[in-house]
């Protein structure tokens, strides 16, 4: 095998080096391939890296982070527009086209907030957090929003209270289990099991007339670690603010769904927005939640209910009795929009797009400064080799987005602004965002896979002097199941996630269908500050990152993907990795309608038997829970089969790269593949959308409808499985089986090219 | 099979409906098979067990719980003896030989008991529960032993304090990866993982020099549920006293092992005694444990390890550092036995052996009395049915130990006194200990597991409507593995658990091979009082059993397994269901091994690759865990040709059964049969006992070495492999095949009755 690469490193176009083969022998020492590179012009690649790695300075992300942190900057803030223009002036004085672009957005703001307990006590949340001697910019309570849930709509609800735990729907079924409807009351969650949005969601669904969210220990707090400022971790009274937006249903300004949000741009009336609460939500403190739980009688909540606070946790309903009232100014907002670009060289109209937000809840050290100041380090770095005379092959485009923490605003409204310029020439978009010590995550579009290998095999974790690839395979090999072991172990190689939401990819992977990643170092530092007035740069300082190690690291990682993208005589795309995790995820969807079938047969054959009446405590408010209709044998084929095409497709194409071997492309041949494997990924989308969602057009990669960040793969059919909408299931797997069939035509003309036909 | 069975029930003698073929169609709603009884002689066996349950009365268990709970009762105290003689007059009132059997016993009671907090802050420990108003006994602080463990030896240690979870081997495994020793340290251990006393017993093979052990509420606290008085869970001054003599090394009076305690009895010194601890060791309570885990830094505990008290968990060593001063009083006193019997009037020399004991930590009223009024209660209804004419066809032996808690004294003693005589006589013991609402909790001798499987079926639970039993097939098909869950469904029957330890049959079942069953309800009470003194009359009528209706079914249970018993043309034993059991734990040690094998091999191959340096923080103090000795393929055939043996002469005495279906059996082969059956259990023994703990001489059920409760099957083969021993794995694997041979051969001998030789 080893040989065989070496033939190949030496007689054909680099992207050969893709797939399996690229790993499946240890590289020659000196010279690992680099994908999309010839041998001789991978040196010339790595010679950049490494002018590239020889500028980077962490001091510069310690004094930037300081510079945007020094007070709150969320949209619409003058310091949010101070930090927009410093860094405007920071990317022209490295020779980048700058221009800010402007979005008008609604974005609310507290004017009342107010959570009383009325019975069977009397208590009245504090919903503050307090200012901490050790954090110097906590003080700054005057200039900060106080904690809450963005989009929420304005109430005065008074109901009792139920604990609902995390929210989701599976725990309105375990409440159901116990005879508990919410009709009528107020609902207490905690934060945790979905994203945030989901609660109030679900809840409202549910009949709920008011949700309250708050941090419980056991996943945010004292049993992470110790709270601030002794450690990292969240404080009695630290509160998670957040969007609440349904942006499962689409991302953006609530009032113009689809379009940009410019100045003139038509807008809905704000009663007609589809994405706002249906009921008042407010995140509050366990301080602020502890007095609450205490006052809730009624059954115990499910083991798995319980959290870490030192009382017993009950369900409800009341005594405990809740009133919340909430307005809020439905003000609109200029979101400024940081856009850098530098020229391509040799393919203009090819971009390579890459972003972090800067608008942060609060002083947003973390969230996203962390991830801004090593995009920044990078863009710098880049714009130090262009001040040498190198030009990059193909345009890259730095984006400072703002408003991404109400919901995504600014990258959402600039990506639909620009959308038919970005369908023609993104080539990729690479996001990052909150960054911190810890080991490499990274998500996105599969096809992508392989250069994110060679790229993490290439970048140093600054800690251990492995490669942050191999810490990653490591836990590949800890965790992972036996076949991602394996993978780890004989093919040297790691799998990426794929993407759901909850950052600034989402309109460009799964609105546009341009091919994405996301990524960021996490996992060691003390995160516990997250959307409150804590993360500060004090905080980051102590708990975080303190050297900016890796934020530096961020920035190699960023910058290396950024240059091979450009750089690269044949986009690092590879079909293989794509087809292969498709594979899987058909198998996992086909294997879920096995197991609903089983989960139904089984539960309603224990109603039958009588099995919960017998096993519940006689004393207990249980109830049996519901039948379940059967699961009919479903007819999954056209899935099945689609993705039989594509693994056919995917053995041709790869034939044919064998075939090509001794015989370089030429340069039409490789502009159009090049053309081809970019675009590609816009095959796996349609016009027409997900079901009852259609801004979300990608059909591999969507954040659930139930889940919020969390994925949902396949989105069409696994999550008309999950409804148990089968006959949309059966649909959904004709249609998605033609959508694979479609991209398995675009790798039918990528082999064509090879072929040279 | 339906008409089949009719057949068998017609003709044959009634121990032909063992196995499977009693459960394997429904039975006729009229007459369901009673193993053991011939047809005619079944329908006069429920007459009698109708009788009994019409006799039976929950006022008397409520009246005799509140006499016995009145004051403290541990052994040696004045009202245990007052106890003692209360029942010995109480079943004398109904007819019973009775005789109080004394027995001298060390038992050491608290002198000076001190935790100091001393560095880096001052606390003293409380040491004490508190008197409630609502509970009338809990101001009997003068009376009642504090909290404290048994058999601690006396000390006066400092020391850095370590937080050690559970203080099982495996913890300290874990410690050993932070780097972490305890050599010279007091440990923090939580209460639960395994059984207190292996917490001093690991912490000592370690090198610490003292031992605490706390209730945290996640196992047993306000996580649980309302903290007593308001529910009936542990609250912060709840203190679980209890035994940490080496009971697993043999339990019973620790200056008398082997023999009983008669008041000539040769001693040991104190000295030499082998079962109390090396270190001192004390329990505490939450709120005293709060302070000392506050005190602790050093590395995050591993999330499994975090309890549920307002905290961050830190493993230590330090900064705090503890004093832990220990003084006992060694005293001698002596355990009174009530013993009483009822002739049998055709076997008086086949003793079927019922027992509880009735000494208490402090009152007692769950623990033990709730199980001892239930078992009065069911001698009582017997001695009403001898009153009106009937008489056992085999002797009746109850029992009321003492001393149970400290170490199994009274009935150790007592065992160990007639060993000889109740090698001959003893049919079975049958234990009961605490009650409550609930289900069935049943284990034992699988040879007994048909005949419970028809009690179960047979007694009502008094709150569903339910036969316990469909209760506990319920159970099992909610919880039980997929065969687990087919019995349940098909087999209409419910497995029991073998015993560890814990109660008053290990030395019955353990030391004399005497078939064995411990009964009694559970999982439905708040059982948060546990060997504190809030364990009262007025905490067990509000969260435990209020009506005592489980009271009346634990004596509807034990009455069914002693008359029947007792009435049984031919002893209710089942070769077959012991047969399959076993088969069942030779495949898990066969499976043991094999994953001993695999865990080294990926362990050794992970620490190659350098795993675990490159997933853990590199900031932490984490170190790779040690490299583990290579498994060898081990030759555990002996023992799987033991249990085919076993198996195969199984399968010869199914066949003889049939071929004997249509030939009753004579009376001298029914007795002859008799013997066989009942003392095939005493071939599962051997003299020599488990290696290095010659007291246990049951080769099938055992106490873990290292679990103490916790059973290990095939403990010689088993404990072997788990403490990486491949060399004695495979001795006592020969060892273990020769047992099952000699009990195939008891097997044999009853098959050739059957055959007529």
């Amino acid at each position: 095998m080893f040989r065989m690469l070496r033939r190949l490193l030496a007689l054909s176009p680099a992207f050969l080096l893709g797939g399996a083969a690229a790993f499946a022998a240890p590289p020659p020492p000196a010279a690992p391939p680099l994908l999309g590179f010839s041998a001789e012009r991978a040196a010339a690649q790595r010679d950049l890296e490494a002018r590239f790695d020889a500028v980077l300075r962490a001091d510069n992300l310690r004094t930037w982070m300081q510079r945007l942190t020094a007070h709150p900057h969320p949209v619409g803030s003058p310091w949010g527009k101070e930090n927009a223009d410093f860094m405007a002036g920071l990317f022209r004085s490295w020779g980048y086209e700058v221009a800010i672009e402007e979005f008008q957005v609604l974005f609310p703001t507290p004017k009342t907030r107010l959570v009383e307990l009325l019975e069977p006590t009397r208590f009245t949340a504090r919903l503050a957090e307090p200012a901490i001697p050790e954090d110097s910019t906590s003080s700054q309570l005057a200039e900060a929003l106080p904690p809450y849930n963005a989009y929420s709509i304005d109430g005065d609800v008074t109901g009792e209270l139920v604990f609902v735990n995390y929210g989701t729907p599976a725990d309105y079924e375990e409440l159901a289990r116990y005879g508990i409807d919410v009709r009528g009351k107020i609902v207490l969650a905690r934060y945790g099991g979905s994203w945030r949005g989901i609660k109030p969601k679900v809840a409202a669904e549910h009949g709920a007339v008011g949700c309250l969210i708050y941090s419980d220990p056991r996943e945010d707090g004292y049993t992470r670690g110790d709270p601030y400022p002794k450690g990292g971790y969240r404080p009695e009274h630290g509160t998670q603010r957040g969007s609440v937006a349904d942006m499962p249903f689409h991302p953006g300004d609530p009032l113009t769904p689809g379009i940009g949000a410019t100045r003139d741009a038509k807008r809905l009336e704000r009663s007609a927005a589809q994405t706002l609460t249906k009921i008042p939500v407010l995140p509050i403190s366990w301080a602020d939640a502890l007095p609450l739980l205490q006052a809730l009688a009624g059954p115990m909540a499910p083991d798995a209910w319980r959290g870490d606070l030192p009382t017993s946790y009950h369900l409800g309903p009341g005594p405990a009795k809740v009133r919340l009232k909430l307005e809020f100014n439905w003000q609109q907002v200029t979101a400024y929009d940081v856009i850098a670009k530098l020229r391509g060289s040799k393919y203009p109209d090819q971009w390579i797009v890459r972003g972090n937000h800067h608008d942060g809840w609060v002083h947003g050290a973390a969230d996203p400064v962390s991830g801004m100041v090593a995009v920044l380090e990078e863009a710098r770095a880049v714009g130090e080799l262009a001040k040498s005379g190198w030009r990059p092959q193909r345009t890259l485009v730095y984006a400072g987005w703002d408003g991404e923490e109400p919901g995504l605003l600014g990258s959402t409204e600039w990506a639909e602004t620009h959308a038919r310029e970005l369908l023609e020439k993104a080539v990729v978009y690479i996001n990052s965002d909150s960054n911190s010590r810890g080991l490499l995550d990274v998500g996105g579009s599969h096809t992508l896979e392989a250069l994110v290998n060679q790229v993490a095999r290439d970048v140093p974790d600054p800690e251990t002097g492995a490669s942050v690839g191999d810490r990653l395979r490591a836990s590949a090999i800890l965790n992972g199941a036996p076949d991602v072991r394996a993978e780890a172990r004989e093919g040297k190689t790691f799998r990426i996630d794929p993407l759901g939401s909850g950052s600034d990819y989402t309109p460009f992977l799964q609105h546009l269908g341009i091919a994405a990643l996301n990524i960021g170092y996490e996992g060691e530092g003390e995160y516990g500050q997250y959307h409150s007035i804590y993360d500060s740069f004090d905080h980051y300082t102590r708990f975080m990152d303190p050297d900016f190690s890796y934020g530096v690291t961020l920035a190699k990682t960023g910058g290396r993907l950024v240059l091979r993208l450009s750089e690269a005589e044949i986009l690092p795309f590879d079909f293989q990795r794509l087809s292969a995790t498709i594979g899987r995820y058909v198998g996992e969807v086909v294997k879920l309608a096995d197991d609903l079938r089983d989960e139904a047969t089984e539960r309603n054959r224990r109603l039958q038997e009588r099995t919960y009446e017998l096993t519940d405590d006689p004393k207990s408010s249980l109830v049996p829970p519901k039948a379940l209709d059967p699961v009919p044998f479903l007819n999954l084929a056209p899935l099945r089969n689609g993705a039989d095409t594509l693994a056919r497709s995917t053995r041709a194409w790869e034939k044919a790269v064998e075939a090509r071997a001794d015989k370089p492309l030429t340069t039409a041949e490789a502009e159009a593949l090049n053309i081809l494997l970019f675009r590609a990924e816009r095959a796996l989308t349609r016009a027409a959308g997900l079901p009852r969602r259609p801004w979300f057009q990608h059909q591999i990669y969507a954040p659930g409808f139930y889940t919020g960040y969390g994925v949902k793969t396949l989105a069409p059919v696994r999550e008309a499985l999950e409804q148990r909408s089968w006959k949309e299931a059966e649909e959904q797997a004709v249609v998605l089986g033609e959508v694979l069939a479609g991209y398995a035509r675009e790798v039918d003309k990528a082999t064509a090219v090879l072929a040279g036909k």
